[in-house]
């Protein structure tokens, strides 16, 4: 099956019941499934107008997702893309309207219309006032006689949810939803049509192409376009909304169709408020899938010219899960970067004995690089001879500009150099590993336990434990070793380096990805490195 | 463009533009674009733990969409799938961490532990405090030594950063973090591979099959299984879920991977609170696109073993614009049906001069079938005539039962037959004449006016004006006609009847579709009709 569903027949109702009782009690339902699909706010007293809205499934969150309150306080559900019976409808306002009314808010398509509208007209008979508002936003054909009503129909949602929520009457909450109707304006866009559960998916947009002016039930767009990306496509989709529209302050709402990814969503908006009618946008709503077509890959933008009380009741806090707020387009200061990116660099200091040795020790890794590569060859990709040896003939270039006198400073700043010079996450894993037996050293450690905190902290960092047939498989008995002489340190190292032989299942680094067969009897060449430095140093 | 993108290499930053610009000014950024990409808290005084977050992006709205009071102080965002820099942590750190300290989020993947794990060790370098969670709550595979980090990664956001926002300390948030990693479990599944933008798609899982157990950047599951809808994908689901798994209480977060509609998310949830997990989960976070990878068709389940003082850090209130809050499980009462879904009828009452007039109607309609089918088959599908015969032939049937002696009632009456009787959206605009016509009789109106105000009623929900071809065309003219006499109202129909073979645009109704010379010459059959009964009245 390519969708998450159960019966094609119980789709609605079983994302209904998922919707009820995952909203923490603020939904429920009427009865009457599988015909009657009616979501209500739990906490609905008939005190105040009631906001009936509904339609076609396939647009969640709409409309049961805005049914809360300060939003709507039903909403009626077909199944996907038909709209519901004349019955449910009804069902839905006797089982919500009091005294004060009750709005029907009903997107312009046929079925809608005229169900919502007789249903209208059952619910009168019964002595109910009821007024409805058609919402017809689309401007995908600036002179079709019946626009679609798409997703600016959750600004009337909200401005005359708020309204009835502050207590306005039947009048003017209907008044303001007419209103609100006729100064929103919406288009889509969509890189690819929706799939119907249970149907076969319509390929009629050839790659590369997109279509401009969409509604949301997968039908052809009003033209086929080019696809060139986001800017692209913001210029597109503005250009019709800028046609006609007052240049006076607006309220955008971004609404993603389903299946665009929230990456591309939120650089739809940076391209909509750089556009030319940025400046227009004073508060925006969303980006989110608020008002979907299903899965399609695309999205919607919807204007709304402010009036008085619009900012107010669009801020207004509703109990709706789906309404994601409405900020303030803000341009942010941006902060300045903080000192220490460019790390303080200890002053150099000489020792000769710690030049030295660490001469040494870099000395040893040089001279290892063939051997190590060999051995890092049979397990990985042969080059941890030359990255262990590179870094060592850098530490050794900058050996004059190090701290050698401060013992604490030489530890980071050796992990600083490795960082810079090393590639790959050994690089990183030694520079955590010094740095961090700074860290220690400065708390007043001596060395030994130093280096065994940064040991400590490159494990947690690294994730790898002994036997995972790493350098730890090393590392570790030559620093326990180290507690009683470099002599028993470099025959600890050794014996471990040695079992790393005898693993054949690597649990970190490369080397996992490999099979038995191809580690039996090799050692792991970072513990061979750590092994012969702790031999030479022995030596 | 299959996506919309601008420039590949900017669409991070596009996209953390626009999430700056539409989050009211509550986030802001630190310079350094386009290697440094750190959101910040607009209102972060570092007089409480900083929490820090991050790593690859694609995965939005992780995390920059949890930034803000209560949640994290900054997202540090690398490039789509791909770690952050130690640089770009470290700014991160720097920028927000205060006396207090930070705490760092990291999901576990090499390229985050040792990118973060280094930055820490730079920012103590500096005095700081830094202490560090790697989170690994999947469970694809229960013996993988290094699990991932995944949606349940949220958890921790949620919990430490309501600690932190209360004043707790860094030890205190590092150990609550800790603890959730521990408690934490998570697994996902998808019907499709995700498409990184300027890539191209990987199809590797066949028709009707899934992956189980997969990550959140593309990478294959541990598995692939069969798909047999949501009920089946959740079984397999919470069957890896339920391993070692402790029967208490537990909150489940429902994540959408980018890909699935919201339809089947809610679908998802029902079928995850009716499995045999759904005893153990008290309360539900989404669903909702939390922790995405792009556009991936598939959802991930993660469940947290609650501990005391959880349910309280999870329910605290957070100015982060994507945590969608969480709610506790319930089951809500079904709501009766309302009454008067069946409908009053008013009793029967005889009227013989009603009757005979009613029937005359009817006979005129049934006589002119052939003829408004014919007349129907120029523009549409040929049926007007056998619809309207229907429905008087049925009305004729109905005769005795109806309230022939009220008129108000009658118009009712009328309607509801209609609307029961006559298909298509004909039968539901006459019932929606009658039955306004009904209730502006009820308001005293006189007949003539009762019918108008069915008229405009009618009108207002289909939408028909004069001149778009419809039967209003005739019926305008004509009620306008009566105020004069039957004989005035006839000639107007007729004329307004014939005017309509002149329209050969037509506006709404199915004949909107048929083109110009297919119309010319012929009368709308709707106008036909009206034109014929107000003939026979006249006569």
């Amino acid at each position: 099956m390519q969708h998450f569903i159960n019966q094609k027949e119980n789709m609605v109702t079983d994302a209904i019941d998922g919707t009820i009782k995952a909203s923490g009690g603020k939904l429920t339902r009427l009865d009457g499934y599988p015909h009657i699909r009616v979501v209500v706010r739990s906490d609905w007293d008939k005190s105040k107008v009631a906001l009936v809205s509904g339609g076609g499934s396939g647009h969640e969150p709409s409309h049961a997702g805005f049914v809360g309150k300060g939003m709507l306080t039903a909403a009626v559900c077909g199944d996907v893309f038909a709209s519901p019976s004349v019955d449910a409808v009804l069902a839905g306002i006797l089982a919500v309207a009091g005294p004060a009314g009750c709005l029907l808010i009903v997107k312009n398509y046929t079925g809608d219309r005229l169900n919502f509208g007789l249903a209208a007209e059952r619910a009168r008979a019964f002595g109910h006032k009821v007024s409805m508002v058609i919402v017809d936003d689309d401007v995908a054909l600036p002179d079709l006689p019946q626009a679609r009503g798409v997703a600016g129909t959750l600004f009337v949602h909200k401005i005359a949810g708020a309204m009835a929520e502050n207590g306005a009457n039947l009048e003017a909450c209907t008044l303001a939803a007419e209103r609100v109707v006729k100064s929103t304006r919406t288009i889509g866009m969509s890189l690819d049509t929706c799939t119907v559960p249970g149907s076969l998916k319509e390929d009629r947009i050839p790659h590369g192409m997109a279509e401009l002016g969409l509604g949301i039930h997968g039908e052809a767009g009003v033209e086929q376009v080019a696809s060139n990306g986001a800017a692209d496509a913001i210029a597109k989709v503005t250009e019709k909304l800028a046609d006609g529209m007052p240049r006076t302050p607006h309220v955008a709402l971004v609404n993603n169709l389903g299946g665009a990814s929230c990456l591309e969503m939120s650089i739809l908006t940076n391209s909509l408020l750089a556009s030319e009618l940025g400046s227009n946008i004073r508060h925006v709503v969303g980006p989110d899938a608020l008002m979907t077509a299903l899965d399609m890959h695309g999205f919607s933008i919807s204007l709304l010219e402010l009036a008085e009380g619009d900012e107010k009741h669009l801020a207004q806090p509703v109990e709706a899960s789906a309404w994601p707020g409405m900020n303030e387009i803000a341009e942010p200061d941006v902060l300045p970067l903080p000192d220490g990116l460019s790390p303080i660099r200890a002053p150099a200091s000489a020792h000769d004995a710690t030049k030295e040795f660490l001469v040494a020790c870099c000395t040893v890794l040089i001279e290892s690089e063939a051997d190590l590569n060999a051995l890092d060859a049979k397990s990985g990709d042969g080059d941890t001879g030359s990255t262990l040896a590179s870094a060592a003939r850098a530490l050794i270039d900058a050996m004059d500009s190090l701290p050698l006198a401060d013992h604490t400073q030489l530890y980071r700043a050796i992990g600083l150099e490795l960082s810079q010079t090393m590639g790959g996450s050994s690089g990183v894993l030694l520079a955590i590993f010094f740095a961090a037996a700074g860290d220690a050293s400065s708390s007043g450690l001596p060395m030994k336990d130093a280096l065994r905190a940064g040991l400590d902290r490159m494990r947690e960092i690294g994730g790898a434990n002994p036997g995972d047939r790493t350098m730890v498989d090393a590392l570790i008995p030559a620093l326990d070793g180290l507690k009683t002489s470099m002599s028993s340190a470099a025959t600890a190292a050794r014996k471990g380096a040695n079992y790393t032989a005898t693993l054949t299942t690597a649990k970190a680094g490369r080397a996992s990805y490999i099979n038995a067969d191809q580690l039996d009897g090799h050692v792991d060449p970072g513990a061979e490195a750590v092994a012969r430095l702790f031999e030479h140093l022995a030596a």
